[in-house]
């Protein structure tokens, strides 16, 4: 088998599973998003400042954790200081988290909200389904403005560019009008949340974002127990 | 055949060319770099601003650039204006650069020093020889300082590590002193470099470091050729 036949066969096989995982966590009305970013663009900032506002805000929602680096837990233990549960998938070297991955971590309570946050890689993650709502890609403004043109994978597939570290824009040449018109170029109907985990500017746009997409999630949930209950 | 192996059949098939690569350049007398880093780290400008310095304080120095990228030619573009040949390597979805794409656009000339600027991707392209004399690992301050210790591959294999965009540092939460101490926890003999592209801190450090790299192997290969002649 040449590389290419078994590149498709390690896909397919991440298909099914990734599926079967759509599946239960549909089942459960579990909204299950999946942060993908080079490394360093401040996906657990992010994170850290998504679960400390939810404590707050929206008190009633359950969310979790599954964060995926190639090594160290530095990023479970800083997210699992408010009050979430939070797994760490360590890798050991693949550039990527696969739908295995998350299957073998899963949580075995309820859920509202599952963060998956991806190993910092804008490349590879981008073609393995894990059975998520949504693909969100993070950019933060000191990467530059070409990316999406460069790695058109990711924005193509993402619903949601977060473009993050916008309190850096006065130090850096980085033009956002033209980061979104790159990355409207790639993907017409990418929506786009500008943030900064210094200055919290753009977290509350964020947190309505997930909270209405958890909603909606919950209520088609609850149709469909009604449906089955008839 | 399983995963696994399979890629240590591709690796092995790229080590094979690379080692054929490595002879020639070797032969040839070039010094060769492979620059690896996260996408938006700043190699690109790095390189633009170093074929500036070089035309400039190193005329006699014949240089080469290929650069990586997923799509666009934009860095070639960006490469290209600065009287040196420049050749951009599309990989059309591959997430790093491999010893096949750079024995392909190989140079017809004589070259004193080459420059490789592997895809922005911070896992992939570590395993993949080029036939390089020297991996250099470019980490911006703004992606952090526990990144050696989170991508410890390209930090183990790397021979320099360039610290760059120390300019944001008033700006951003980043111990350079920190980052360096887990980047010698993974590689005790890495050097290191500080620069900024947009006030030129360090970039004679890093100019001096290339010319008396590239002036060793001119001198090997010289010596080389005598001795061939006896």
């Amino acid at each position: 088998m040449n590389k290419v036949v078994i590149e498709k066969k390690i896909l397919s096989e991440n298909d099914q599973i990734a599926a079967r995982l759509r599946e239960a966590l549909d089942g459960a009305g579990t909204l299950a998003l999946n942060l993908i970013s080079s490394p360093g663009s401040g996906k657990t900032l992010l994170l850290e400042k998504t679960l400390a506002a939810l404590s707050r805000v929206y008190k009633d929602i359950r969310a979790a954790v599954l964060t995926g680096d190639i090594q160290t837990d530095n990023d479970a233990r800083r997210l699992g200081r408010y009050g979430y549960p939070v797994r760490q998938i360590t890798t050991a070297g693949a550039c990527h988290l696969d739908a295995r991955m998350i299957e073998k971590h899963s949580f075995g309570e309820p859920l509202d909200l599952l963060f998956i946050e991806n190993v910092g890689n804008l490349v590879c993650p981008t073609s393995y389904d894990l059975g998520e709502d949504a693909k969100i890609v993070v950019l933060s403004v000191t990467e530059g403005e070409d990316k999406p043109l460069k790695y058109p994978g990711i924005f193509r597939k993402a619903e949601l560019m977060i473009l993050n570290k916008i309190d850096l824009l006065p130090y850096v040449p980085f033009d956002p009008q033209l980061a979104l018109d790159n990355a409207r170029q790639i993907n017409p109907h990418i929506e786009v949340i500008e943030t900064s985990c210094t200055t919290g500017a753009g977290l509350d746009l964020w947190l309505h974002w997930i909270a209405s997409r958890a909603e909606k999630k919950k209520a088609i949930h609850a149709e469909e127990a009604d449906h089955a209950a008839v």
